[in-house]
């Protein structure tokens, strides 16, 4: 248990240097969490090309490969990819040093807000801050209603819930409101936007919220 | 790297000895892998109360809470909760020693086919063996066609691959036969079931593979 403090500890270090280096150029950083496919990348598509006056960029963390900094970038959303696959069969999280060995190659003079979107995991990437302001996570409503209770710390660490695939409501097993519930049991109160990548329900409240905090609400870690 | 080899060869140690446990009463142990909320425990509920002649239990790994467990418990199918929560924040997988640990509260001697339900997790479960024969697979639909790429490891650990909520395919902007590409090239000709735990598909496929895994196809780790 040392030892793991230990590794907490020196990562919280690097994590306050990130920040020293976020904050030189006024950039606001948001670390983007949830399980692999609940739509991360996608909500970024919809989101960051029409920001009203804020200049987004993306580090994207994979095990492997490049597919989601490429569809940013397709849409002349600078995005730099860092995989986690150098270690064994590849990390599951992204930590503060992952991050800070990218800042070189990030452009922080040109942007106001940088998005983290970290690997698809919901237990590790909770623990590991990497110099943000704030941690947004996307829960997919296919994921279940019961995943707050199984996975508390992601929920609890978070200060938005985006709850996606609203559209897929009617063909679910999925009470909205029992969801909600244990969400509260974990987190009361945690704002959060109900959201449809696909039929853009909510995307304009997502985009929203990105610029008031991006302009207006920036926090220490 | 050598602490990490080190760590994954004292796993192996104990997973063989699990595997000796498991051996002395004819056990066949599967080790179920997946996102969360991919529908693990839904397909263990279709599966597993009517399985000719075989006669299942289960160990749910979760970080936190019994809400698999009793649900299976529920359908009259033995379950036994590990949960990973003691680690720091909880583990994000289940190791051989975390099995080792539960191995005494199993009644081995009254089951032919255990199956271990890991973490939702679609990196570090793949990582480390537990002392099971095979290893399958969960990926919904809902996940998006690019997973094989993104979490190669685990497509490419697996003997079987549940292709899980396909009752959703008619709402979902998801090309099977892409899926199904990328599937073969990390992992060329892997078994796969096309299933719905919500509409029945594929049910009777997957319950006679583990009829048939359990009773015939007995493999060493």
């Amino acid at each position: 248990m040392r030892v793991v403090e230990g590794i907490l500890d020196a990562n919280d270090t690097i994590a306050a240097a990130n920040r020293v280096d976020f904050d030189r150029d006024d950039v606001f950083v948001v670390n983007l969490m949830s399980s692999p496919g609940a739509g991360k990348t996608t909500l970024l598509e919809r989101a960051l090309p029409e920001l009203d006056g804020v200049r987004p960029a993306v580090l994207e963390g994979d095990v492997r490969g490049s597919l989601d900094a490429d569809r940013l970038a397709s849409l002349h959303v600078p995005a730099v990819q860092l995989n986690t696959d150098p270690g064994f069969g590849g990390e599951c999280h992204l930590d503060a040093n992952m991050v800070r060995s990218a800042i070189p190659t990030l452009p922080l003079d040109e942007i106001d807000l940088l998005v983290i979107e970290n690997v698809g995991n919901l237990v590790c990437p909770a623990e590991f801050r990497v110099g943000e302001d704030v941690r947004v996570m996307v829960s997919s409503v296919t994921e279940g209603e019961d995943k707050p209770l199984k996975y508390p710390l992601m929920f609890r660490a978070c200060e938005l819930v985006l709850v996606n695939k609203i559209d897929l409501l009617p063909h679910l097993d999925f009470d909205l409101a029992k969801f909600e519930y244990h969400l509260d049991s974990v987190h009361p109160g945690v704002e959060r936007i109900l959201i449809s990548a696909k039929t853009g329900d909510g995307v304009d409240e997502w985009r929203d919220w990105l610029v008031r905090a991006a302009t207006h609400e920036r926090q220490p870690v």
